[in-house]
């Protein structure tokens, strides 16, 4: 028996090559804008930027993004982002930028404050239109209801979530995703695979869900590599940015499990880009699952092109987790949190950390704890998994 | 390499049993709402309507409803809509009421007419908040930019197709179509069946389409006798009301094609409902398309649950003919247009008018020319294939 969902999206999903050409079109009606734009990318969008001043609209823009980003850099663009009271605001880049312009969208107007907002269903209203563009294929930032600051104070990411943060409109254009560097695009590519992996395998998995993050693994399974050794291979980027794009949908209705929430102390603590947190522990979060959602994982091993020969389902889950693994390694990604200089002392304040997200450890099919999380930490240290 | 797309849906989709309940969660902030129901669920939304009055918004509810819509019962609401001046229009019922709901909440306002907007992309605005509940499985108008007419001098359906039909909300509740009895069951599905096929099938398919296309097939081919046999089979029933939304989805970025062009002049001239119509023709198109898109078919085959014993794609293709003549037989939909009364002698004159639907024979995988129309519908009179 299929089970009820809500499903929230953007009214509009533009994707494909060129299609950031229609962002002149989605704000004919704007007559106040303000862009936060990535840095890299403020060049591209220059052009469109002129055109819609000389149309007579005001344009504001700002490229202050600090990635993975502070509560505190969130709240310095707030005030002038109030001084120019937009009808509309546009996130441009990462999953920072655009999660950036979301929450600036919700609070520019000071009657949230941010420690009001954070958490499950808190926002009342966004008063102006929202646009959003990627420029990596990993976060599906554009079209989710979710915004996530880092705390330095208490070094961990908190989440905001409600359906006020989804976009009006989502360009998603693979263009903007070509002057990626490698690493980059190995980081934020296994983030998206990690989206649809923890939605697949979530204890909400939903069949709506399923289907789409089922096509999200197939598609980067097929085409990370290609996109990370070359990047100007639109084919590649454009199938990424589609995975990515499935990834983002699975996470409104169904979101992610115990990866990202493990994830969230490396980033808060130790600043390790969130792609690439989620990406070392993938694997090791799947041995750990492995006997609640053996079934699943192999079907992620076949979407993946795994073969089989009339192999157990274990057989097949196992391999598929190796294969996680050697994708993770192919791209360049670092193979442990040794490599990565996190400390093996600060296993246990990380595991305590973790322990506090318990609105995605609540999705894992597993139950995780303290120890548990201990334990995992301890074998993405090392590296070796089981 | 994946093109580009454009997707146009609901901010919020709510989908399953007992959904219809989060309809006055969506109703909050309206203030003077517009209800167009189908006579049969009027009592059954009683009580949100009492609720909805009881909390302090003006409530207007018509039930004036004519199946396949003629532009004069369109034209007929405006009026008395126009006077009360609503925030907010609701449909709740089969295709034809939310069609007529998606056009009122337009056109309520006189700035445009009905003639003006007729075609592809010529609605200009939505004063109002648009919120869309189907008692049917098989329209998709849920979350369709498109609404048809029939033009009673033209004797001929004509569509309205904008980014502005498309609902804010859809609550696809499958309780809601819990009431209908076998015959409607078995022609609306059908019709949902047939988006799916034809948007699968299509010139302009997009591997987006393809995948909610297939799982459509996949989720109406195992339910629909069982919805049709049990119409309080709530597996079933629910299985079919996602199919149907599947289909719905398709429609905007994919649309349909000869099927539904040639089903336009049976619902213009002889009144046979919709999805009578298209089940009736599918099989006999499927059979003048075979040879465009036999890998297709094949693929359609396979998802209906032919097993597949090493044969080629064109004996597999043209089992998949079969079965969807025997799922109509099955589900007792009369097998040719003899059945349904349809003069042989109107062939010739039917066959034009389908042809003046180019907007959807450019999406047909093959080329259907004047004679070939006269060969589908001869061939669909006396209901044998090839």
């Amino acid at each position: 028996m299929i089970q009820p969902l809500t499903l929230n999206t953007p009214n509009t999903i533009e994707f494909g090559i060129g299609k950031i050409a229609t962002l002149k079109d989605h704000l004919k009606s704007s007559r106040r804008i303000f862009f936060l734009v990535d840095g890299p990318i403020r060049d591209t969008v220059e052009p469109v930027l002129l055109k819609i001043e000389s149309e007579g609209a005001a344009v504001q823009v700002s490229t202050e993004v600090v990635p993975e980003p502070p509560i505190e850099s969130l709240e310095n663009l707030l005030a002038p982002v109030k001084a120019f009271d937009p009808d509309t605001v546009v996130g441009i880049g990462g999953g920072s930028t655009m999660d950036l312009a979301k929450l600036v969208s919700v609070l520019f107007t000071g009657e949230q404050t941010t420690a009001e907002i954070i958490g499950i269903g808190n926002v009342k209203q966004r008063p102006v239109k929202l646009i959003t563009a990627p420029t990596t294929s990993g976060t599906g930032s554009e079209v989710t209801p979710i915004a996530v600051l880092t705390d330095t104070a208490a070094q961990l990411k908190k989440g905001v979530v409600s359906p006020h943060l989804v976009p009006d409109v989502a360009i998603v254009d693979p263009e903007l995703t070509m002057g990626m560097p490698p690493a980059l695009t190995a980081a934020t590519g296994m983030d998206a695979m990690t989206h649809c992996i923890e939605a697949y395998t979530n204890r909400y998995a939903h069949p709506v869900v399923d289907l789409i993050a089922l096509e999200g693994i197939r598609l980067m399974a097929a085409h990370l590599e290609r996109a990370v050794t070359d990047g100007t291979d639109a084919e590649a980027r454009t199938a990424m940015a589609l995975g990515s794009l499935y990834g983002g949908m699975c996470l409104g209705p169904v979101n992610t499990a115990a990866v990202h929430a493990l994830a969230y102390p490396l980033g808060g603590t130790f600043k390790i880009p969130h792609g690439v947190s989620n990406s070392v522990l993938l694997p090791f979060v799947m041995h750990f699952n492995l006997p609640s959602c053996t079934a699943r994982y192999a079907e992620v091993g076949r979407a993946m092109g795994l073969k089989n020969g009339g192999e157990l389902n274990e057989s097949l889950a196992k391999r598929c987790i190796g294969k996680i693994y050697n994708l993770s390694e192919c791209c360049g990604i670092p193979g442990s949190l040794q490599d990565l200089k996190v400390p093996e002392s600060a296993i246990p304040s990380m595991a305590e950390s973790a322990m506090a997200v318990q609105r995605l450890l609540g999705n894992n099919p597993r139950e995780v704890r303290t120890e548990d999380a201990v334990a995992i930490y301890t074998a993405a240290f090392h590296g070796s998994i089981g």
